[in-house]
């Protein structure tokens, strides 16, 4: 069974929607690609032969990063459009995506008023499975929510297994084990995903992915690190059991360029229109305490109970404080523009 | 500017998800005319010629009525395609609208699991404007719905008017004036309703209305007269100021069918398919303390204030213990059934 773990809905001091910077300057650095990106590869066909322009954003979470998104969509299409000399634009149909406890009042309450572009839509489901009819997207999107997997792989908590992971709550710094079961974990993953987009994007549509990754052969460093220490820390003055921690495992993994690109043409439905490195900073900022509170504090009291929440951010708000930053070449992952066309 | 007050949300005691039995009633009442009006009267190449078949409801609220009502709907078209010998089913989409402040998380938690028949969809926003794209919609539906008013007619609280109404929250025992401009108020709402549903059904799809209406000739009555009256008996006591209710005035609305059927013709793009009243049991419960609450507790905390609302909703189940029902012959609003046809 999938299990889903919605950043913190609602716009509350810890909610996804004031915790999202991080991911609001990856997306913003990627926006003349997404532009650009479109201008280059949508065709004009595809879109005057449209009364409506399907776009759907997957893991859209509750804003406002996805209706920045889909505005610089509009934006890349509109365009196109001008560029060829049409000014009749379509009607644009948004789909926002996520899964079911998603805090779909908290985004339709952040919606943008007028004047908005679009008419605007939540779909609730797992983007591991279908979740619209063949053939309807015109555009589909996702921004910094495929590293999710839709599980920890089970060997992990196997004390049989060879990828056991004992002490840890990730792969840096695991044997190879238990990178390796990371890594089919992710492989199904996306096979799962890119097969239901596969029949959901019309030929000629678009995907753009934002997708944090890693460079080839870099093992990903320390972007977690803080919340480990924290976890451990704890673990060693009683706080939370040892043992809990052996059997707790972020589902998240990021891919090295090659392994996903094998992925996509395993799907054999999509090309690759450009598949590159976001500009990367020299000096990555860690997640501070609320944003990872806001992406992590469900999964987290799942596993260890609401009460470790507070004192494990304060730590975690300390080890930040000392320690904000990590330099790119210590393995951090980096975000990587991936833009196919439906075949 | 438009306002919305959403039936009570989430699946507590009081939600109108756990207190819509009358709408319940009135829909399965409805079942056999829907499958019925839709077998009759959908044009099967409509149906033969697509991929996706999309279906909307208007005023969906929480679940689970429009689940059913989606079902059936659905069934419908299934018989139709048996009817013609077509075993090919398309896929469909189906969208749930209500007003942004609808409460969705419930509606989305309250989707039935597999084996469910379509895709599911939420889509926040008033149905007096546009919601969807030119001609994306095979079927709209929209049941108990279109008694609310976009709000209530604003003369009723200009002490200047003639139809200012005093001391009472309704039409039933007002002055003409008072039901004049409440049948104005609805005439424009439906005006704007239908323009929008005739710019968003394609050629040859179908609408169903269920409206609560009532017979011509016959003045509306008793529904909602004992929250009137709770009301009154809390001024009286000073619980509530006299001069709250002199400006409070729920905006509902029941027309009669020879209103309605103006209203329609007048929009000209839909035909009418069938419009006849539903079937009438003699007998007719009142809504109870908790339905009446599910459906108007927004409203009421609104304009009272919440402290009012315990008290209010004590004294209308004392009440409606004594008189719990009323006949037919009282002048109580039937349900209309109303198939349209896009021309």
């Amino acid at each position: 069974m999938e299990k889903s773990y919605p950043m913190t809905g609602g716009d509350g001091p810890c909610s996804y929607s004031k915790n999202s910077s991080l991911q609001h300057e990856a997306a913003e650095r990627a926006k003349s690609s997404l532009v650009g990106g479109i201008v280059e590869n949508l065709d004009i066909e595809h879109v005057t032969s449209l009364n409506t322009f399907a776009i759907a954003d997957f893991g859209c979470s509750t804003g406002p990063n996805t209706f920045i998104a889909v505005d610089n969509m509009i934006e890349g299409i509109i365009q196109k459009l001008q560029r060829h000399g049409y000014s009749k634009l379509p009607e644009f149909q948004v789909f926002f995506s996520d899964h079911i406890s998603n805090d779909f009042n908290a985004l339709f309450a952040n919606l943008p008023t007028s004047p908005r572009k679009y008419f605007a839509s939540g779909v609730p489901g797992s983007f591991h499975g279908r979740l619209f009819p063949r053939a309807s997207l015109n555009f589909a999107y996702s921004a910094f929510a495929l590293h999710w997997l839709s599980r920890a792989p089970q060997e992990l908590g196997d004390p049989s297994s060879p990828a056991f992971n004992r002490g840890r709550i990730y792969y840096p710094n695991a044997p190879s084990e238990v990178g390796e079961a990371y890594a089919a974990q992710y492989a199904k993953d996306m096979e799962s995903f890119l097969g239901a987009r596969a029949e959901e994007v019309v030929s000629g549509g678009l995907m753009l992915l934002l997708i944090p990754g890693r460079p080839s052969e870099v093992s990903l460093g320390p972007f977690f690190s803080l919340l480990e220490s924290c976890l451990l820390d704890m673990a060693a003055k009683g706080l939370v059991s040892e043992d809990k921690i052996d059997y707790f495992n972020l589902p998240i993994y990021s891919p090295s360029i090659d392994e996903l690109t094998t992925l996509i043409l395993n799907n054999a439905h999509f090309s690759i229109a450009r598949l590159d490195q976001l500009p990367q900073m020299p000096i990555i900022p860690l997640p501070s305490a609320k944003e990872c509170r806001a992406g992590f504090a469900n999964i987290i009291t799942e596993h260890f109970g609401s009460e470790v929440i507070d004192e494990l951010f304060d730590r975690y708000a300390k080890k930040h404080a000392e320690h904000p930053v990590v330099s790119a070449g210590e393995g951090v992952s980096s975000g990587l523009f991936v833009l196919l066309k439906r075949n």
